[in-house]
């Protein structure tokens, strides 16, 4: 490809809409261009790059048996309606009607889709285990796309799903999938991503990991324990609680005029937030309200919370608290007419203060087992740095990460719902289990351009690098210089190289700029100094490393570079 | 891939709902679903198909210098307002409102969406020309969606759209373009497609082409010369209507009680149709009559007559027809007081028969110069079977085809009105001029099983086969059939050679009727009596060649007639 012929427009400065460091160089490279809130085109150079990271995929996949496909984008409501999603998932379904009125969708995932698939092709127990896998593009109507491709409303998605007569082979698929995944981001150039078990949300499973790439951009955050090496999500993530046991003493109570908060009552009472027993009111959809009570540093993890109660929930008001018998500001759990849920940071403790459930009153020595023994213990505390992890017993980190894949175990979620059925081998009629398997493109080359980038532009692993090889020629005014590169590229291009060939005879500066956004990692710079030496340059883009290539020796050089290089990706 | 593994169950009878051979296999095959009205899953054969369609399209786009991108599939109205097809098209467009409630849109086509990319990217005539060309998926919400995958409402398109800075520049690009879709039509295996200049219809350009697969299911009618080998879509072809010279007679006269239609007034008269003038009213939106003369045996062409009127229009009522001063069932061009348009069938002829505007009269010697010297002579007539060529003077027939591809001369259609320019080497602004080229990927592999089968299934051109060997294995009971067949598939795995290997111990009709089904063009047969003389059969699918082939020389055998049969799609 010549640069003359590129379309795709370089830019010097940073757009003022992009914060993260792939939005700023997609843009600024050329790469992507907004179309509209979270909607992307992507230029030659992006296009190039998505193709060769559905190629490392498909491999991966069609190792571990999948079956390519391909399902329609535009679904029938009738299908979400079998499993139950038309009215369960909220605005970022998109849902439209077509000219005959129908109700329909467009799909932000394909778990219908591929039971009503698979459901009439697959009848026998003979016939399984199956993965079905596509790439297609899925849409989210999402409230807050941002960060370019990281987080977009249309995007093209891997998306395959595995079928199974039982939980043990589920189990075994699974885990070959996650090596495939594995081997996916290592041959993308991001073998730093880590699985941690995830909460497996609105996908209806139990089991679930994520696949996150460590990084100050990401918007999730991931609990690490960098001794133990375990990796958690914070909306799941636990940590140890335990405490040195006391002697149990009497509840006492106590005078705290107007002290209501954690920190209040530190400087009040000289305790630290460890001692204290905090308690929080929440009122489901259904209009219960429910006592949470955790340790006064801890914050209430909500997302485990929503687990608890299966229903969204908001803060109680204090007419709801006061209803419960409890006085906000000063409530305990203790004689409430309530659910009270008590998290283990609160109930692995001996001796705390709680509120007395009495206006300017605390109390204590309060202690679960004993004042509040019908309440249900859970795991409900949001891990924070400085926690203790619960294996190893070292101290927790909180890191970001951008997820840039995620596995589920369904079960029977949707093949119950929509009864698919096979007959096993005794002719009764069972229920398959399944497991789900996604990957978005576009947020996997956005994560690739996060993590290998330098001041100057991406730095593209060979294996999804958009040319392997990037060609420079100084001063094409001179025709021993055109002669040159124009020998150099036509000879590389027979050699079946891919090839940039930058022949718009602009200064070094502008070339080398622009050639850093493009972020080929191996860089051929024909120049009149060494080639009056029989010579060109090379530099390997995000390297110090450079050196002299004969003229003679640049297919040859080139050829043994890249093959090299591409054992890394392998 | 192994039988026993693939999802994708083949069918005996016929589907109710299917017409078209290509419906009835596709479905019969197991190589697609249908998910709603017009819209279908892929399963694996019918995918690696269209991969291969896709990867066919991709070398010759790269080859006339396309530069592949993806724009998205929504897109937002705003764009569709710049070129008026907001309001332009009709309830093919799919509408929609995001979550924002911003008007939105599932792109049918992406002239709007390139223009707005490419008009940030490229601003010099240095940088021209280029194309942009991707692979997308289309909605278009077809009223009448059917035929399988040859008329649906979700298909994957190849779109491309080039840009120039003359004419002259187009012209030879539209003529490389339209090389390359000889190419890929017969690299597809359908070498037969001819390329037909049609209406351009909504795209808004003067000059298109389209690709019509002759073949009796097709849709389309298209007009042929078998004796100067030329094509055109009914919608615009033209024929000769030249007659003898007569002698100009003075106008007369004749009293036709009840005669009004052309064949009453064949049988009154005992003329021929060809010596009659036809009088057709249509009213326009805007409330406009118009009169419309075409010869006795001619049909109005509407669609010639829509670009006429530049309007939508229909059969103007009784009522209308008087105001304009003529007698409905005898009706004249004479002395009317609206708007007539004269087909060159009748301004060709002499001496005619047409109405007297008199109820119960007609007159003869009707002569377009004399009596109607202001009326519009116009090209309005539908060709029939038996019209001359006008190039050549043979017989014309009509043919059935099915359009797999068109191109189109945009102009400046689009880029004017959405303010696409660039500066020119005098350093004024310049509008680009523009071509588009499409080809639906699922039509055309629909298309290839139109005219590539036989009574019991598709018949695959090697170069899109969803496999190249399909092997097929009796009596796998016995341990010696079941090691030669697995040698033979590990074999010929290893060689890179695609093969789907039936491994399920079926009979051999069974087997047989499937591959069939399945289309590969080269069939192994392992079975005991050749087995034991150290030799398999093979069988070339749709021919009667049949030979044997000594064990040790099946993948020598293989590449050789691989490497030799693909000579013919290169």
């Amino acid at each position: 490809m010549r640069s003359s012929r590129l379309v795709s427009k370089k830019h010097k400065e940073k757009p003022a809409e992009a914060q993260l460091i792939s939005h700023i160089f997609l843009l600024r490279g050329g790469y992507v261009r907004p179309v509209a809130n979270g909607i992307y085109s992507l230029l030659m150079p992006a296009k190039r790059i998505q193709s060769k990271i559905i190629d490392i995929i498909r491999e991966e996949m069609d190792k571990i048996d999948g079956q390519e496909i391909q399902m329609p984008i535009t679904l029938p409501r009738e299908l979400w309606d079998e499993s139950g999603r038309w009215d369960g998932v909220e605005a970022e379904l998109l849902r439209f009607q077509d000219r005959s009125n129908h109700d329909m969708l467009l799909a932000m995932t394909h778990e219908e889709a591929v039971v009503a698939l698979a459901r009439t092709e697959v009848t026998s127990y003979k016939d399984y285990p199956f993965m079905l896998y596509q790439f297609q593009t899925k849409f989210r109507d999402e409230a807050r796309s941002r960060g370019g491709l990281v987080r977009v409303r249309e995007f093209v998605m891997k998306d395959a799903y595995s079928f199974h007569t039982s939980q043990a082979d589920l189990d075994n698929y699974y885990n070959a999938c996650a090596k495939a995944y594995h081997n996916i981001f290592r041959r993308c150039g991001i073998p730093e991503v880590v699985s941690i078990q995830s909460d497996s949300g609105k996908m209806g499973g139990k089991v679930a990991h994520e696949y996150q790439l460590l990084t100050d951009s990401g918007e999730d955050k991931v609990v690490v324990c960098e001794k133990c090496k375990t990796y958690a999500n914070n909306e799941v993530a636990i940590c140890s609680f335990k405490t040195e046991p006391e002697v149990i003493l009497d509840l006492e109570t106590f005078e705290t005029p107007n002290v209501k908060t954690i920190e209040e009552l530190e400087k009040f009472t000289g305790q630290p937030a460890t001692k204290m027993a905090k308690m929080v009111f929440y009122t489901t959809e259904k209009g219960e309200t429910v006592g949470v009570i955790v340790r006064g540093d801890v914050e209430v993890n909500e997302c485990k919370l929503g687990k608890i109660l299966q229903s969204e929930f908001m803060f109680a008001s204090d007419d709801e608290v006061l209803k419960t018998g409890a006085i906000p500001g000063f409530a305990s759990g203790i004689g409430l007419k309530c659910r009270v849920l008590v998290d283990y940071s609160v109930a692995n403790g001996y001796n705390m203060i709680c509120g007395a459930n009495r206006e300017g009153y605390h109390m204590n020595n309060f202690n679960v087992a004993r004042d509040i023994p019908h309440a249900e213990i859970v795991d409900i505390a949001t891990v924070k740095t400085g926690d203790i992890c619960s294996k190893c017993g070292a101290e927790l980190t909180i890191k970001r990460g951008i997820e840039v894949g995620n596995i589920f175990k369904l079960g029977t979620r949707y093949s119950k719902a929509m009864n698919m059925t096979y007959t096993d081998d005794k002719g009764q009629e069972q229920t398959p289990i399944m497991g789900c398997y996604g990957i978005g493109i576009g947020r996997l080359l956005a994560s690739v351009c996060e993590v290998r980038n330098d001041a100057y532009g991406p730095i593209w692993p060979l294996s999804i690098a958009p040319w392997q090889v990037q060609l420079c020629a100084m001063k094409l005014d001179k025709p021993e210089i055109v002669e040159a590169a124009e020998s150099i590229y036509a000879d590389l291009q027979n050699a079946g190289v891919e090839i940039l060939y930058d022949d718009r005879n602009l200064t070094a500066g502008v070339q080398f700029a622009e050639a850093d956004l493009t972020g080929i990692p191996l860089r051929l710079i024909v120049a009149p100094r060494a080639l009056a030496q029989g010579m060109i340059e090379y530099k390997i883009r995000g390297t110090n490393e450079t050196g002299l290539i004969p003229l003679n020796e640049v297919t040859s050089f080139v050829q043994n570079w890249i093959q090299q290089e591409m054992e890394k990706y392998k």
